[in-house]
This record gives structure tokens, C-alpha cells and sequence, in this order.
């Protein structure tokens, strides 16, 4: 297996909209979605373009949301999560397991609606890595 | 101020010779730089490009290496900073003093040879924030 592109990087916040704000008006980002829910996930995404990649931002939807965890530990909220673009996701997750490395459940529809598999941090320095089948008709 | 390209994402490790055979090894990044130390910012780092972008793996490089504190946080190592590009670093820093944000320390020469500022993650949702200077003759 090869990674290729950085898709995003996953940054975790309490408030979607409080992270907008600081994009767009501290940093001047132009290009920003709309957020939405992904109620499977317990997440609601808003992603923010850079001319090269994406940032996308993170608010915990629901009681059992993943990201309560993550912002129990860091309050302001934080950098998540990097997420790599590989060309076919089963025969990535394969490659990881094969590897050693932990493979957090299957493969499953992401945020931008192609598989992804989580690797977890413990194999990949301490950081969660997202592998994301490339969305078709890109690059 | 815009912010443009999303130039690489920091990641500190307590061995930048683990992470390369992880990057290499696990994820099969086919493009690995030499490490090379900068001695003044108290560190070793290595590039791992993506296609379009870079990991910036960041070890400590002496005694008083800012990253001594982030490991014993983190001591698997983990994402450090975000790195975006601007066109004018004097501006920039100018432009987040102004929007009240916190810039640690004055524009400085950073690893890809540009002048670079940083800004508090805690004016930055948690995340610590690189500004640097597009190099010359890229893009």
C-alpha cells in the first residue's frame, strides 16, 4: 500500500461555530462548507478549503458521540485526526492488519461519502490515522 | 490576511527513525527526506511528502528543545502544529496582533528556509498555528 494525498486533517472542537469564526476571520480562509450532520458517526463536519487540502472541523453530535472523549481531554478542542487517501480501502485495511497494525472496525462511508477504515494511534506514533478511499472522479 | 496552502502538518516523535520505518513501512510513503538538525530551534526534523503536501517529523535536538514538554504530554509522540503558507510573514504577523491573537516570538527562519511566526493554540481552537512565508520559486 501507498498513502497518497492528505485529504484533512481532523481538528476536534466544542462549537463548529466558534472554529468558523476563527478560520474565516483570524485566519482569513475564504472557502468554507456548510456544516452538516453525520448522526451514524455522532459528528456534525464543517470542512474549511485550503488551496492543496482540507480541514475539517469536528462537533460532537449526541450523547455517545466519539469526540467527548477527545475534547475531555482537551477542552478547546485540538488536532484529531490526519486522514491519507488510498486507492481501494479494502485491500488497505487488509494491508494494515497484515502489518500489525490495529484496525478500528470496518470499513465504513466517511464525511465525504467514500469508505475509510481508522488506524489506531497506538501503531502509527500517536496519531489517528483516517485512510480514505479516493472519492471517485477526483485528482 | 488569506491563509493559502496547508504546507505540512508537525508531528512531534520521541525518534524521528521509528516514524520514518512507520511512514515507510506501515504506510508506504515512497518519498522520505534526509533528517537534517536545526540546532537554534532546538530540533531534528525530517519531510515525508505527500503529493500535495508534507509531514514534518519533529524529535528533540538538546536540552532545552521546545518539544521535551510535548512528549512528556504525549510520549508516543503526535500532531504538534499545522503549518499554512502566507505571502508576507511581516503582514501576517502584523494582521493576528491586530485581531488580538497571541504570536510567539518575533519572524524567525524556519525549516523550509522562509521566515515563520506561530500563533497560541489558544486563540486557535486548540491548535497550534504555523504562518510561513511561501518559499520563492514554488507553486
Amino acid at each position: 500500500m501507498t498513502i497518497g494525498r492528505l485529504n484533512h486533517v481532523g481538528i476536534a472542537t466544542p462549537s463548529i461555530e466558534a472554529s468558523i469564526a476563527l478560520y474565516r476571520d483570524l485566519l482569513g480562509a475564504t472557502k468554507i462548507h456548510e456544516p452538516f450532520d453525520l448522526p451514524p458517526q455522532g459528528v456534525r463536519i464543517c470542512f474549511v478549503d485550503t488551496p492543496n487540502s482540507q480541514i475539517e472541523l469536528i462537533e460532537p453530535y449526541g450523547e455517545n458521540s466519539p469526540i467527548h472523549g477527545f475534547l475531555a481531554r482537551n477542552p478547546a478542542g485540538g488536532q484529531h485526526h490526519l486522514c491519507f487517501e488510498v486507492p481501494d480501502i479494502h485491500a488497505a485495511a487488509a494491508d494494515m492488519k497484515a502489518k500489525g497494525a490495529k484496525v478500528l472496525g470496518e470499513p465504513r462511508i466517511g464525511a465525504h461519502g467514500t469508505p475509510v477504515i481508522f488506524v489506531h494511534p497506538k501503531d502509527m506514533g500517536g496519531v489517528l490515522v483516517e485512510l480514505m478511499e479516493t472519492p471517485l472522479g477526483e485528482h
